[in-house]
């Protein structure tokens, strides 16, 4: 008899690492062919399921799926889409395509949001009695996933940004004299500051950068900022500032005016560290330079951290070993055993616990100005981007995968629209 | 009798590699103490010369020497200030400076503004009968100093965007089909497009990222710009664009205004990103993401490239030779042997050459839509980033070295104002 096939997809915003947690679904389900079939993975994500476009894993090199482990992105592609519960046709389509490809499995690699997805696909199980094991796969370079010590793809994000910063500073530093004083990187972290609270992590001694942390969680307040930054300069000669994209005034609006949403109806933000310039500039006479990381942030596999590959891939195996072993409606999480040094293992939580969940900087988290982090913070960070893993190169970059990504035969003659 | 002492400085942006410069100067003087005594390095370029603030280097310990090679931004301090030729002040000046401290040797690291410096300064030696032998040590991202094959500190910000924007374009290729299509990368060039050139090596076959350069040498041209988005959107789904911070409309305004002028006078630039991305959203309607890289790519000497680490080290070592050999008012430029194999050499210029000269993308590196670089800039371009030449990592971040910076004990009376 066949086994039953597995259905594998990406979703949400991509890392540096969730391919790491595709190779350890696709590597350990190759392992485990006595309890799974082949592995389908939804092209974009659910959309692959509800449009039947599933790519057909098995053909791909035993070298190719090893490769993802250093391969930024989401090799199979993501999507920003999301199952609407009270949308019965939707539900009813994933059934009609599971079943038609024999699939028994589902994986969903993604966020907050992805969770929810999951745990929706789940309840189909008892809603719509089609029999479907159903695991998701944390991932976000936003560590706002609740519950889990951290959430895969954002060690290297933390460590990207603190290296970064590291490195301007010793640039800016090397200028302020007859120059530039100022110096601003925007970081991600739409409601939660945890990427930009890793920008401290490139500080090693009392007045290093960064001087100053503008935080999501801490209402800005114009007038305290300028004392901040005034005396930095006074005192170094030059500050460094991290700033989260989505720093918000008291007023709760953010202070980077958005003008567009994305599929979610969340904000989409950037361009703050410009505004921030403009007043220190305006208000001080400061010269200033700005970065903006953006995608860089997330998608930097070159600088990834060890040990969020490592967990990326450890969240990938476990979940199929959860689903072999009949577990659903859970996902696989990181508990930390101990700080320093930094041990960790797997545990499994419910979904239900982890969907729509938004975990933000704890308080005591948050140094007394608002402007830092504080000792506890760091050492809840430090473990997290401890590591190099750096991929191949080749002709002076990067040598990453393109997966042939061959589409299986369709089965239905329907099809969906989104 | 004790040997004439040396002065170096470092002066104008700094690199991820004007350090491995520095390296390479004090590792050879300090192998020469049979015709160099000391060096001194200037604190903040040639205003530590003008205000007699001179390092001691001789206390810094080999170990801390050896560490300028992976250490970004200038370890002495650098500085935008250009010597005026008519301020005859300002050489009598350096003149009693370098007389109280027994310096013979100028060495003096910088791009094409700092050339002039060096030029000048080589210009005591007759105008103001001072006998002192100056060499300078060529630097710049920007790449545009002329004869040299390429300016040291180029070849890794090369390598510095062209990964980040292959990254940045995999995870475009993953998001593309339900949320952001176009992606803007901007990068520094004021007016020469060697950086943004250097993108398009991100792409190993055609489809590839980046699909647009935006180069400073070919005016904007919004119509022709737009359609190319389009295509490229409507052909690979998505659109990855590098822009030069210079890039100029056709009257040769900057497309980003500028709003300050640095200490040269050139325009202060920055910003071109968010509004390329503004016109295609309002025009296009395309979802975009932007980066502004900024100091980060001169500064990632974490993603350096070997060969360019190799070569600012050689024309550090290679200008204490021809100080040695007598040989003043000239730089060490490197000279290309061969296109690939990669080989080069360390030719000797004249200053009076290299002084203020800006070397501009050629017109036959320049694809004929102006969008693009031709297979002949790619040959150009490819070897300079080859090799990858990690620093050491600690705590999980790059171990970078602060040098103690002790100042020599002043000598003269009299102070100088700037």
């Amino acid at each position: 008899m066949a086994h039953k096939k597995a259905f594998y997809a990406q979703s949400g915003g991509v890392t540096a690492v969730i391919n790491a947690s595709a190779c350890g679904v696709l590597q350990t389900a190759r392992q485990h062919a006595e309890a799974i079939g082949k592995v389908y993975a939804g092209r974009n994500g659910i959309i692959g399921a509800l449009t039947e476009d599933l790519i057909d894993t098995s053909v791909e090199s035993e070298a190719a799926i090893a490769a993802l482990k250093h391969t930024p992105g989401a090799a199979f592609g993501s999507c920003r889409y999301k199952l609407a519960h009270e949308h019965r046709a939707q539900y009813e389509r994933l059934i009609q395509v599971f079943h038609a490809h024999d699939i028994g499995f589902f994986f969903y690699n993604g966020g907050g949001d992805s969770q929810d997805t999951a745990y929706k696909v789940s309840q189909m199980r008892a809603e719509q009695a089609y029999p479907i094991v159903c695991v998701g796969i944390p991932k976000t370079v936003d560590n706002d996933l609740p519950i889990t010590d951290c959430s895969p793809g954002f060690g290297s994000a933390a460590k990207y940004v603190a290296t970064s910063l590291r490195e301007a500073a010793f640039d800016l530093s090397s200028m302020c004299r007859t120059s530039t004083k100022v110096f601003v990187l925007e970081v991600m972290g739409r409601h939660a500051g945890w990427t930009t609270a890793a920008c401290a992590l490139a500080a090693d001694r009392g007045g290093d950068a960064p001087h100053i942390l503008l935080l999501p969680e801490v209402a800005f307040n114009e007038q305290r900022f300028l004392a901040k930054v005034s005396a930095s300069v006074e005192r170094q000669g030059n500050c460094v500032i991290a700033v989260s994209e989505g720093v918000k005034r008291s007023d709760g609006e953010f202070l980077s005016a958005s003008r567009s949403k994305d599929a979610f109806g969340h904000a989409q933000l950037g361009g703050v560290a410009p505004l921030i310039t403009d007043l220190i500039s305006s208000k001080l006479g400061f010269k200033c330079h700005w970065a903006v990381a953006d995608y860089l942030q997330r998608s930097a596999r070159h600088i990834a951290s060890e040990t969020d590959v490592q967990q990326a891939y450890a969240v990938g195996r476990t979940a199929v070993e959860f689903a072999i072993d009949g577990r659903s409606a859970v996902m696989p999480a990181i508990r930390r055993v101990n700080d320093a040094p930094y041990h960790w293992e797997i545990i499994e939580v419910p979904l239900s616990e982890v969907a729509n969940q938004e975990k933000l900087l704890p308080s005591h988290f948050i140094s007394a100005d608002g402007f830092g982090i504080t000792e506890a913070a760091r050492r809840y960070l430090a473990p997290l981007i401890l590591g190099e893993a750096y991929p191949p190169f080749k002709n002076g970059l990067p040598d990453y995968v393109c997966l042939r990504n061959v589409a299986a035969p369709r089965k239905l003659l329907t099809t969906f629209a989104l």
